[in-house]
């Protein structure tokens, strides 16, 4: 970094977008955990918590949506400036959808505590869930000290996750076969798995911002999102 | 409209990239048609058309999001003009997921056609496909128009997309209850039901871009999609 960096109106601007993006990353990683937390205990209270608590996740990516708008506007930034607030803008929208789904797990939890109860995928679920967690908070971590290295870490480490969500797949499948009690709640649990595996792919989509930013080039494996949505 | 406007370098750069746009949105349309195609013909080398096609849409994406940039660097434009810059690439997005959504339910119907059949499911999600389909093209018109009130009319639509995925959704409880053979191939077809739910959801997000384009402002239900993910 440059010691004599100047600092301007678009610095100033951009940090305080970015505590925002900071604050916006710990209230999805909190989702996360407390969703995962409820659907393992069934906490029904602490999953109504989650779903209130996704409104404040929502309105701040409309902020940091207004405020990057109003720093494009009034200061007209280029190169690399530019680049970081249109990167700012994704990220916020990967975020936001994470919180979404923590907040879809949070509502299947209500709804499975009164069926059959299904043993074992629970645990499984919730390591899945703590997984995407860290790995989010790694590359918010990337983000803000602009490291590359971590981010390609985080993105290579979204493999686990898939092979997480293809046991449990198969796992789900074993138990329906078993008993037909469990077919109902197995389908909500194969969502909470398939949408836990999604987030992975939207914190996939911000290591490659990333990425983006650090080196003007998406990752080699570019946009694995494409071609992501495999038949599990 | 003021009929002495003045075209500037920006009107033209905007309208080269909305051109990409609708030429995104109409390869969009035609994979939404040929993958619920493929599926119910059980039409496996469509299937394989609809996945190589992907590219093509996936690739148009990034040029547009490039060509945003440059316009963003060049002309920094601000108010309304930014306005449309950033829903250009907001709606970009959102065309570029839909289209992931297509070639996913292609890929699952290449699986399908090497399972037990389950019969009635196909025509209605071909139906469901081909109203989400019919939306999308309504809610381009009304983004090249500037149509809010057609915009409104694509949001409300999007009522029947969910009615008609927990119609889809009882049904293949029913058939997976019935016969355990029924399970494995009911859980794609669930996924791709839900999957195309999601593309409404996104028709919808873009309606969304259009109110508040010619508005200024989000829609009365705003967000609807915050409040989407419900537990079917």
């Amino acid at each position: 970094m440059n010691e004599q960096h100047i600092v301007t109106g678009f610095d100033r601007d951009l940090e305080a977008i970015q505590a925002q993006v900071m604050k916006m990353g710990g209230l999805v990683e909190a989702a996360i955990l407390d969703a995962s937390k409820s659907l393992k205990n069934q906490d029904e209270e602490l999953a109504e918590q989650v779903r209130s608590a996704d409104k404040q996740i929502d309105e701040l990516e409309l902020l940091i949506n207004d405020e990057c708008a109003t720093v494009l506007a009034l200061r007209a930034p280029t190169a690399v400036d530019l680049r970081v607030v249109l990167s700012v803008m994704k990220i916020a929208g990967n975020l936001e959808r994470i919180g979404d789904y923590a907040k879809n797990m949070a509502k299947r939890t209500t709804v499975l505590v009164h069926m059959t109860p299904v043993d074992g995928a629970r645990g499984a679920l919730r390591r899945m869930a703590r997984e995407v967690q860290l790995m989010l908070n790694d590359v918010l971590d990337a983000y803000i000290q602009r490291d590359a290295e971590l981010a390609q870490n985080v993105l290579e480490r979204d493999k686990e996750i898939d092979q997480m969500y293809n046991a449990l797949f198969r796992e789900f499948l074993t138990f329906m076969m078993e008993d037909p009690r469990h077919i109902s709640p197995c389908m909500h649990l194969h969502f909470i798995a398939k949408n836990t595996e999604r987030m992975g792919d939207h914190v996939t989509s911000i290591a490659e911002q990333v990425i983006y930013l650090v080196t003007g080039e998406f990752p080699d494996e570019a946009r694995p999102k494409a071609t992501k949505y495999e038949v599990d």
